[in-house]
């Protein structure tokens, strides 16, 4: 029997005590052997939960006993979570993670504790929930020189986008809907501003260019500024708002933002809906690979941490090899990054277009969807001379980016 | 240095030959040693290639030279490659694979005899291309239990079928077009007549439910008879015609069947056009998850042999633990697998639903496309069931089922 101890019991941990528990057979036809679960730590008490005799509330407890193989993290946030994770290394017990606050602040770090002490730190449940991601790009995509990796990462803003294209809603009454339904967090902010899906790109990131990227380092804009009528003109244009988070190499230097995009029916995120998560990975030789699948959830998350136990277990006493470095990746300057906008101005017809011409050079005509405006769609340009050009044309109403198909 | 020889030069084993050269240093990286090719075996000889140098046109040579650590078998076909395999494996060479004609064909036995000799018989480029689909299945879904795995798993028919769909051409022109252009071999007929995507499933099915299921077992059906009406219809309302191949489990009972299907867009297989792939796989607590990419070509396919090469590598002196059992999974009677059926018949709009509603019972009416008949939506029936309505009804210009949401 692999001993397991499970640190917190919030919806994530008690998913895996349920995945561990339903699916034991496939467990054991896998590994020969039987996954107990000997502890879980939380601070609540759970009456009638069925863990009231498992239940501790002193890592001291777990920390002291010999017999536990395998850690699994699902607390969320830095500490202790950090403090608990290092000491469980540092004793040989192999971690498996949910937590992807931590793995973006100290993955590199904890992954080379890890590997001194034979140990393994496993994070697949921090990206995508249980889509399988964090496996490709270690171990499928190895004969790759990964070029981009480009995701729909956070569920809760992709069903609230999903749902103003599909109702014609603004942002803040679907937003509401998604809050009563429990979709959406009552502090949505994390979702909603793009902070969940900058963490998530900065851990692919380091995994996919081999380098620590500090997710303090990525631009960041949320869909809070999205409104009916953007849709609306995505709509007209048959593309879809989503949120995309991107890291890419271009040549020397490395770029990654979080924004809202338009996407063309060309690229295989336009179908990526309601909660469901989608990572492109452009590579040398592969081309184009897609990963897709409930990117949150109870069980679809608790699923990939329940997989990283057994590989853990599969693979006592031997580390996998991570090739993410701790050294720094630097993001170049986000002004340098080149895009094409979409561009919503007040004025006629002419009025814009004659301004569009004077500032940014030459555009492509959208038909204006609302009074007293008109659009247009950039060529690629830099950050920079976007902003620059938006502060002296004035009178814009909105601007999002364009993803190239 | 890993020593690797490559059986046959042909398309697939050119491009594992590139693709180790252009990428040897990220090889180096994952492995702290490089990936020498000692040897290519093809009948041909390649003046000018690069290869004349290792070329030999003996597998003795191969088989007698105990520096020789991995051997890339991309020759095709069951002879000489079954036995060329298995003289590798039980020799303790790792074999890496694109063959999926041997993998379907002998696959659980090969593994085991890896096994037996600590050595690994990988064939992730069998299917999909260079879509990692076997090591999600083998690694990341541990924790599920598998239900369905549906696939666009042959890049050829779908390139036919979209484009057909884009340019509202029927079957034969489009087939021409596409062999000119050399997407389509000469001699099409596995790929158009879903052969190739039989392989394939059978391929994953023994993967997903740990049994080996034989290929000569699945109903198979191509997409020769699709015509541009049909294709004016499926536009009509708003859906696809897909190849689609498909394993499931119902109960105890296993399904599996290789057929065109109108697929909605709310499946995520909707997007997934031209000669790209892609594998649905609904599982017990991670629900849908889909696996996108190329599923054919020189370099694509080539990368994912690479990959396994290097996991090969990796692991040289263990086995990676397969549950592929040799134990047959019976597929169940074809005749009792549900399907719903979109079906065209000949007359007025009276008749043909009153000749539906006497012959299959509740259908929803599908507004003609063609002159001299009509078309309906079945509820889900039994295929036997379908098939005596059919007879009897008569006048059926054609029919093709309907995938559900």
């Amino acid at each position: 029997m692999i001993q397991v101890a499970v640190l917190g019991y919030g919806t994530v941990g008690s998913g895996v005590v349920e995945v561990i528990r339903t699916n034991q057979e496939g467990i054991v036809r896998e590994l020969n052997e039987g996954i107990h679960i000997k502890y879980v730590l939380d601070l609540r008490e759970f009456p009638g939960s069925g863990i009231e005799d498992i239940l501790v509330h002193d890592y001291g407890v777990i920390a002291a006993d010999p017999e536990v193989d395998i850690i699994v993290e699902t607390m969320g946030g830095l500490h202790p979570a950090y403090e608990f994770t290092k000491q469980a290394l540092e004793a040989g017990k192999s971690v498996c993670t949910s937590n992807k606050e931590l793995v973006a602040a100290h993955g590199a770090e904890l992954l080379s504790i890890a590997a001194e002490h034979q140990a393994n730190y496993l994070y697949e449940a921090s990206v995508g929930g249980g889509i399988p991601i964090i496996r490709p790009l270690n171990y499928a995509l190895t004969a790759e020189i990964i070029e981009e990796v480009t995701g729909i990462l956070n569920g809760t803003a992709n069903y609230i986008l999903t749902r103003m294209k599909n109702e014609g809603k603004d942002f803040a009454e679907v937003l509401k809907d998604a809050q009563d339904l429990g979709y959406a967090e009552r502090n949505p902010e994390a979702d909603v501003e793009g902070y969940d899906a900058c963490r998530k790109i900065a851990i692919l990131s380091s995994l996919a260019f081999c380098r620590q990227v500090d997710y303090k380092d990525i631009y960041t804009e949320g869909i809070t500024k999205i409104t009916a009528t953007d849709i609306k003109y995505a709509n007209a244009m048959g593309k879809s708002i989503k949120l995309l988070a991107t890291g890419k190499r271009d040549g020397e230097a490395f770029f990654a933002m979080v924004a809202p995009f338009l996407v063309g029916s060309g690229n295989p995120l336009y179908m990526v809906n309601d909660v469901y998560n989608g990572i492109l990975v452009k590579s040398n030789m592969l081309g184009d690979t897609m990963y897709y699948g409930r990117g949150a959830g109870k069980l679809p998350t608790a699923s990939a941490v329940v997989a990283d136990v057994i590989d853990a277990a599969r693979h006592k006493g031997s580390t996998a090899k991570f090739l993410w470095d701790k050294r720094k990746l630097e993001v170049e300057d986000f002004g340098k990054c080149r895009n094409r906008f979409f561009v919503r101005m007040e004025g006629t017809k002419d009025e814009v277009l004659q301004a569009a011409g004077e500032y940014f050079g030459k555009v492509t005509p959208v038909e204006a969807q609302a009074e007293g405006e008109y659009a247009f769609i950039t060529e690629a340009m830099r950050e920079s001379d976007f902003a620059e050009a938006a502060g002296k044309a004035g009178r814009i109403v909105n601007r999002i980016r364009v993803k190239e198909e």
